[in-house]
């Protein structure tokens, strides 16, 4: 019996510029870039085995079997990685979160970053950067970002071949912090995937993508010259564009909670007293707030106190995926 | 001395189909139609009397002095129904409401539809309708609408003699109900007048205006044919794309709150539950929740029962502005 096994760690990551909508959705092909950074802090880490007598691919998360329709998501994922590799073994795949799942930390990014890294490398592909955000893309399109170091760039590209990420500058360049502050959503909502097919049935979503490479510029030079006001700027009006886009799509899609607006009103007030912070939301009610590292504990125990905030998770910006 | 009186009662409106942003800010001119329904159970009531021993306008409201920004507002006005009139005497303005100050119904389009009818029958003036509507919206844009009854739509027009508002429908069309969830704001906001100014900073406003007549069309054949599914769908539709365009402005503009949110997340879950509902809020944080008239009882006591809703203001459609 063959055994070919191989461990990555990857870390999730949230969008300054958002991603929302697709150009193709098989192939998980954007109509724009997106700009975000990894989240140092928080991780999954995955193991995968191919194993010839295997009669199906296995899938753990957190000690517990998976649910089918992950082990579905991820079996197809394998699939990407045996027609690359040439092989048709199953996999054992355990995979593990150091953050709570379901709290709406968007999981996704770090488990396909991951098994991407460890699936391909299991089969023995040494797959480049590039090549390995082009396939972890195809599991899930935040992924992509996911597999490079600190902020990120994903290129949208024309086709499967020329869409996938790149690091605009490493962790080390500048010192933020991401405060997530958990907010309980009430009522159940369509996912990410889902919601991404509808995206262009909002009357909003034309301008947004049409705009969206004054937004990438800005963001991208912010982050370079580590100018804060600039930052906060375009990162709180991309977010709100997108959740523009989600509310007045069809069906109309509201992640945001009671809790959530209470943050985003109260985030640039204190912005406007001297404390550099800016907030951003991906498909969820949980409020990200970056801020400067050094700031850090003061940001998290302000949204600590906030009626509605179920706890807060920090993290400083994180490094690419890799082997362990 | 000659003294020349009249009083005048008129309802304040809640627009189904937005106003918000002003092709000529001094002559009130918008940049689109839009619809609205007369509020039959709130009201402004306006005596009006020109005196020639006055050195100088004043205004009362309800009981009290008005403070000067009020006045010379007001005072502004009058010198249009002036000039009109050929006259030169100042004014004894009193005027009241029935419903609460400051709980953030708007009272704008209620006094000035008031003050314009009052004020020029005041002057012995008999402006037709349309004159009428004219006028009022010199005062505050969404007055023009408070002339006409029931159901009401302000024709953008091209200058200021065809920018006035008819009636699509009287108030006996259709016995719908506004049930309008007072909700507290916790932070002071710039208010409409001056968020008018700014509509056009935001990236959606000009796609806003695009497909306005879509949503015109739609919103006047839901009321003609009473169809409260497409009315729902479509007032939901136009709020939200307003609320995106204010909090995508220069600066952003949030007027929702916590509470608002809640309500506004349940009333399509309510809908779907075959209860004939749907949201929609002006420039503040209430939620105006339309429901036929004889389910207003009902809705009153849901509405009552969120956390975050002080009170609940009922009102069925309304008639024109009329002398007494």
């Amino acid at each position: 019996m063959k055994t070919h096994t191989a461990t990555a760690i990857a870390h999730p990551n949230i969008a300054f510029i958002k991603y929302w909508g697709n150009r193709n959705t098989a192939l998980r092909l954007p109509h724009t870039n997106s700009i975000s950074a990894n989240l140092r802090d928080l991780h999954t880490c995955t193991k995968v085995t191919f194993r010839d007598d295997l009669t199906a691919d296995t899938l753990h998360i957190n000690d517990q079997p998976a649910e089918d329709g992950a082990l579905k998501r991820v079996s197809l994922f394998l699939d990407l990685v045996r027609t690359l590799a040439g092989i048709n073994s199953n996999a054992e795949v355990i995979s593990s979160n150091n953050f709570p799942m379901g709290a709406g930390i968007a999981s996704s990014a770090a488990a396909f970053s991951a098994l991407a890294l460890a699936g391909s490398a299991a089969t023995g592909l040494s797959l480049d950067e590039k090549a390995l955000s082009r396939l972890a893309r195809r599991g899930s399109g935040s992924a992509s970002r996911s597999i490079p170091a600190g902020y990120v760039e994903w290129q949208a590209g024309s086709d499967d071949a020329d869409s996938y990420a790149v690091s605009i500058a490493d962790e080390n360049h500048w010192a933020l912090a991401d405060c997530v502050a958990i907010i309980n959503a009430s009522h159940k909502i369509i996912g990410s995937s889902l919601g991404h097919t509808i995206a262009d049935t909002s009357p909003f979503q034309e301008v947004r993508l049409q705009t969206a490479p004054q937004r990438l510029d800005e963001c991208r030079q912010a982050i370079l010259q580590k100018d804060f006001e600039r930052l906060a700027t375009v990162t709180e009006l991309d977010s709100t564009m997108m959740h523009s886009v989600m509310m007045t799509s069809n069906p109309a899609l509201f992640y945001w909670e009671p809790a959530s607006i209470s943050v985003m009103k109260e985030i640039p007030l204190l912005r406007a007293k001297g404390l550099a912070v800016c907030y951003t939301l991906d498909a969820g009610a949980n409020v990200h707030v970056f801020c400067e590292a050094s700031s850090k504990q003061k940001v998290h125990k302000l949204l600590a106190e906030f009626p509605g905030v179920q706890s807060v998770i920090d993290s400083e910006v994180g490094g690419p995926a890799r082997l362990v």
